[in-house]
């Protein structure tokens, strides 16, 4: 972590040697002059993603077909450079940045929706195909694609599965990992091969490894195309939100619902200064002075809905609500919705720097674990605002800074390792949805055994023994393959 | 294929050398004298599987503890033996037989259910319990665990994972691999680790490789303990035997029956040799002379299941149903149920040897291929015998021949490849749930790119790189990792 650069001023550029022109000449062969960048202006582009983390590629290729991507990957195999693939740059936790310079292959220009089936309630889409596209593509048909997060509106669908993205509907439609039928790959050596129901489109039993790339960050082989399985679009909604007297009661009346055996499709919690920021700029006329809030969405079919709402009025004022209001049209749904997404733009209202952390715990630990938090913003001397998926016991607490404040800077780091530690101490994750990428790389050795890991770097060494996938990420270095000495290679 | 033993005396023992007192005593130190066996009765015992391969292990070891367990395995792989993990040995295709002889360690002794949780719905089990004792445990409290193969009275859980084992209910329920949430594994070198829920037991997003030892046939490591996801027993129950006059007809009212939508619980086909076969067995009182059959059941709530088996009767008779028998009570249903278990048994009545085929291909393609398989059967001049997990599009042919007749057998083996081509042209799979093992192993390489079995035995070489682990299986000799050759090993 002493590496760690920051966004604002912090950020050690790592300059690459040895991409001269004969090397980009190569590059532009396979892409095209025009999709081939290596002008200053372009690398420090691409040398950021939505983590602190700064590093530049020495050169940016933008294939336009999967086969061109193929022959990058190709290339880069070939001369031994680094490769790391990036989507939209959402990533939060450093996993679209270049650790080590070398290539940054962009996917935004394979961006083709293949086919939608209905029928067998598929989707097949290309790497680089933004995530609100193709529920665009959908609503009109009646399906969606369940997997939502915060950066649907950039974020790609590649992206999404090398991250097993979240989002606000996994507490009922469950995350990425879910959704994945089957992949096109491209492994480090530049061949195609398929996984999965890509592969065989119906029950099968021959080995599958579908499972491994979802998560693995682009350490393991570039994810081509996906075959994802779609959801018809629920009938009806009941939305509402309910206040609290605190951030416990709020997490409390969590618990309960889970418990009950209710399932939401949504159930997001907010603290008070989250609240006061988004009043702030958005003037929703939440309640003044609201010390907690839950947002909570159930779907189904509209008799259904009334039974289930009823029954979650009652668990919330029993777990101690101050206040409850239903959304009674579409726009006030989207209001609340518009609230839960705005969540980071409010807060560089508050500070100009973030650090969005992402634990989780078992929801029976959410009340303890959320006032925990609090704590270690309180003995640390930062401001932590909270924010959860609370419904799957993923916490996002907001760590905020000035970055022309180093020491603060130092406390949140601090902060952060307290968290993790927090979490695990609950029998929780440090990553519920953003990834390990490179801020936890550290983490991994708390949070796995030797073993555990040995057997993640014996996959690892397997499929990129020579080390140039998305290098310095997920694994500790201890467990990355030693560059340049694969046995294959 | 040509080295293909068959029971009922074809089989070739492959005797071990090296395999002395010391060696015995080593195992015997870890698991006691009692628990491990040598003696050529035993062994004899121990070189078969529910498939036509017999080879005989050179000693078999019973460990009554997970630790024990790991210390055969790290013994093993010290000494560089092979090692085959057995349950009950029920494999259809030679995946529980000791094809480089060694060790073939039994779980029988590891059946103990650790944990039932009715709130997280999840139980934690060990590796040698008996499918069906897990869910006697289950019912009193108003559970099943869905995959329920043929061979649940004795086949283990542990067994079901390796073998990611299917059933009659996986139309509506899924397979193993839909309702394993986390195991713990014993590696090559006889470490113990956790992965998937697990280890984490929540939402999570560090990298999970849980999925692939889902099929992996004990040739990646040893299953030691796996948490289970349970299901709430349906309500009610509605079953029927549905008469056609053709296997054809049959078949496509099985595609009419997916098409429209209707998810039985089990939807099982079966040709008219099965029902004679099986009324001459059981006499059950099947209607004398039917071509083919279709037992079909559907569950969830009483009201509900009217209207469904109302559409059900409409889209039988629209596809050519003859006639229509509904079970009127639990002994009705429980009769059918027992008539679709006793296959196996009712061919024995045939001939005394039978090849169970596993191909899988879509829906549509149903009433084509059960078409071909009879065609295949004709032009070897064969009998072939249908029954199918129709609605899975799960094919079993049951191809007899008596032991006594080698030549009929050899034909047989070309019949096996003609069905799997014809699977393979449908767009279809070579197994849908009885896994490669050795039987399949030649015709991975059909099925599968050099890129993707390259992938495989990168992973397989990975996890097991001196290849003691099930050797021979799933993946062609090609893609073995070189025995003893293991980089550290």
């Amino acid at each position: 972590m002493d590496e760690r650069p920051v966004n604002g001023g912090y950020g050690g550029h790592e300059r690459q040697g040895g991409f001269g022109p004969h090397n980009l000449k190569a590059l532009a062969d396979i892409v095209g002059r025009e999709y081939c960048r290596s002008h200053p202006v372009d690398l420090e582009s691409y040398s950021y993603d939505s983590s602190p983390f700064i590093y530049s590629p020495a050169a940016v290729v933008i294939p336009g077909t999967i086969e061109e991507m193929a022959q990058v990957v190709s290339l880069c195999r070939r001369h031994g450079w680094p490769l790391t693939c990036r989507g939209a740059g959402t990533s939060l936790s450093g996993g679209a940045v270049a650790r080590l310079g070398g290539v940054m292959l962009s996917t935004t220009r394979l961006n083709r929706l293949v086919e939608i089936d209905p029928l067998e309630e598929t989707v097949l889409v290309e790497c680089g195909l933004v995530n609100l596209e193709l529920q665009k593509a959908l609503a009109p048909l009646g399906y969606m694609y369940p997997p939502d997060p915060a950066s649907q509106k950039a974020s790609t669908l590649g992206g999404n599965v090398a991250e097993n993205a979240g989002g606000i509907k996994g507490v009922k439609y469950g995350i990425t990992k879910h959704h994945v039928l089957g992949l096109e790959l491209i492994l480090d050596d530049g061949s195609l091969v398929r996984t999965g129901a890509l592969k065989r489109g119906l029950e099968f039993n021959e080995p599958d490894l579908t499972g491994i790339f979802l998560a693995s960050e682009g350490t393991l082989a570039l994810v081509a195309r996906a075959l994802l399985r779609i959801t018809p679009l629920p009938a009806a909604f009941r939305t509402m939100s309910v206040v609290f007297d605190s951030l416990r009661d709020a997490g409390q009346a969590v618990a309960s619902i889970i418990g009950e055996g209710i399932i939401p499709t949504a159930l997001e919690i907010m603290d008070k200064r989250l609240i006061a920021a988004l009043e702030d700029y958005l003037r929703l006329g939440f309640p003044a002075g609201a010390e907690a809030m839950l947002l909570i969405e159930i779907d189904g079919l509209g008799p259904e809905l009334d039974a289930q709402l009823a029954r979650l009025k009652e668990v919330c004022f029993k777990a101690g609500a101050v206040s409850l209001a239903e959304a009674e049209s579409e726009a006030d749904r989207e209001k609340l919705w518009l609230a839960r997404r705005s969540g980071n733009g409010a807060m560089g209202r508050l500070k100009p720097g973030s650090l969005v952390q992402d634990v989780t715990v078992p929801i029976s630990s959410l009340p303890a674990m959320l006032a925990e938090v609090q704590g270690i913003a309180d003995r640390h001397g930062i401001v932590i605002v909270q924010m959860a998926h609370a419904g799957d016991g993923n916490l996002h607490p907001h760590i905020l800074f000035d970055p022309a404040d180093p020491l603060e800077y130092a406390r949140c780091l601090k902060a952060s390792a307290d968290i993790f530690a927090a979490a695990l101490r609950h029998g929780g994750t440090i990553t519920g949805e953003h990834g390990i990428g490179l801020e936890k790389v550290d983490f991994m050795a708390v949070e796995f055994t030797e073993a555990e890991l040995g057997l993640m770097a014996a996959v690892k060494s397997g499929m990129d023994p020579t080390g140039i996938l998305n290098p310095g990420k997920v694994l500790p270095r201890k467990w990355q393959p030693r560059r340049g000495k694969g046995h294959n290679g």
